[in-house]
């Protein structure tokens, strides 16, 4: 047991398109899908405290899936993550909190838990919370990772589109609810994801990814009113846009969104590398 | 396709503990075992050219493995790989420099394949060549690597220990042939690396990981006197060292070589991401 805490980092995770995959068993649950994760990401911090305090950019919160994986750990620390990626905008955010805050906190009480368990406790987390089905797999993985079967590790199946440190613009209109969106067409949703899928699987390249994404964004009627007008800004400006599932936000490769004339875009880039603790 | 030629980058791997599994097909074929992917790695840029040709550290060589990985992508380039490693020490060089060439030649001619199937292609050709079975599927997923189960992706099963980058040194005082070794003692090397295994995958750390190794090359009788006497020498000075198989190599965790007074010993760090392209 170490009395300094230790720090744990998650990439951020958009999702480009996706399945529901209900399960009793949080593990089996999850979805299928492809997605790209993302230098910019979640900072966690867990030292040992006399009671449980959890802060998001020095504002105390109160994450569900957060505070199962502390329960898991049977954890009483003091949890302090910082990141520059906006809230409910598809980035993945509470998926890294609760991924980076289970690499940390083993790190830090000796818990001895391997990095797939670590991985399947925030992913059960995620589920059980229903914040997210699929970003906790993709952010330990990193990269540009296609979900190709389901559930934390041991019950899913990961591949990955290879992939260089590539930049990446993103831009965020708003926020979206996640359950309510899945509630409300889980069917009509999974349809459209195994088909973009499939594309993607067949020719695992990130222009394939990025025009998958965008026939999955409009199958499924996800796709605004404001997000297609800036996809479409980017694509007229030569540049390569998607959604970003479930946000309301714009992700394009290299400058797209820049180039396009959209100079609030943030720029970031694919990180090859999954979450990891540091030093 | 990129006229202009790609570059990828494999993590050097010494390798703890291991089992020797074999197979008919090189796909289930390899070995279970935990080791540790390292920062000091091998660089490879692939170019189209109107001849194929390979080079390692700018002098001209025939690597079964990179030959094979070649022919399966039917790719005419050339291939410039460069490592600060020594080889045939056992950091796993020609497992490396075939994973990156598969990443930068996939990525160079436009093959479209995804990340495990560049993965299972070198892991193949690799355990065909007969100079490794469990490197390439660890290099590709960096960090410190526990292989549950042989072979190439979708074969296998992986888990890792939760790591940093935290410093490595290592030493190495001779080469030793790989086929040679493994032929005349498989089963006692498959039993004492199957004991190792299961101790680290009880407690998945760092030390329990050192101690297993350590007791494996006592237990295999790989441990070599001169080896021996370097281990020593770093756990008198309160430090932590083990022998990286299959090399005449010791390896230990910060500075546990310099701290023992070898000078002579080579900074490098756990790298905790795998194989990867570069821009």
């Amino acid at each position: 047991m170490s009395e300094e805490g230790r720090t744990a980092f998650a990439p951020g995770h958009v999702t480009g398109f996706f399945t529901v995959d209900r399960a009793d068993d949080p593990m089996e649950a999850g979805s299928r899908g492809g997605g790209i994760a993302l230098d910019d990401g979640v900072e966690v911090r867990v030292s040992p405290a006399a009671e449980r305090s959890v802060y998001l950019d020095d504002v105390s919160v109160d994450i569900a899936a957060v505070e199962a994986v502390l329960d898991a750990l049977q954890a009483t620390v003091e949890v302090r993550a910082q990141t520059p990626l906006p809230l409910g905008a598809g980035f993945g955010v509470s998926g890294a909190i609760a991924l980076a805050t289970a690499l940390a906190t083993n790190a830090t009480l000796g818990r001895g838990l391997s990095a797939d368990e670590l991985t399947a406790l925030a992913h059960g987390a995620e589920v059980q919370a229903g914040t997210g089905l699929g970003d906790v797999v993709a952010q330990a993985r990193g990269g540009v990772p296609l979900r190709l079967e389901p559930g934390a590790p041991r019950y899913n199946q990961l591949d990955a589109i290879p992939s260089s440190a590539r930049t990446i613009e993103y831009l965020s209109l708003g926020e979206r609810s996640t359950p309510d969106v899945l509630e409300a067409k889980a069917d009509v949703i999974s349809t459209a994801g195994r088909r973009a899928l499939s594309t993607v699987v067949e020719e695992p390249t990130l222009p394939t990814f990025m025009r998958a994404s965008r026939k999955f964004a409009r199958e499924t009627e996800l796709l605004t009113t404001e997000i297609r007008e800036v996809i479409l800004d980017v694509t007229e400006s030569g540049g390569t846009a998607t959604m970003a599932m479930l946000g309301e936000t714009v992700i394009a490769l290299d400058q797209g969104l820049s180039d396009a004339g959209y100079a609030e875009a943030t720029t970031t880039s694919i990180r090859p590398c999954g979450a990891v603790l540091e030093d």
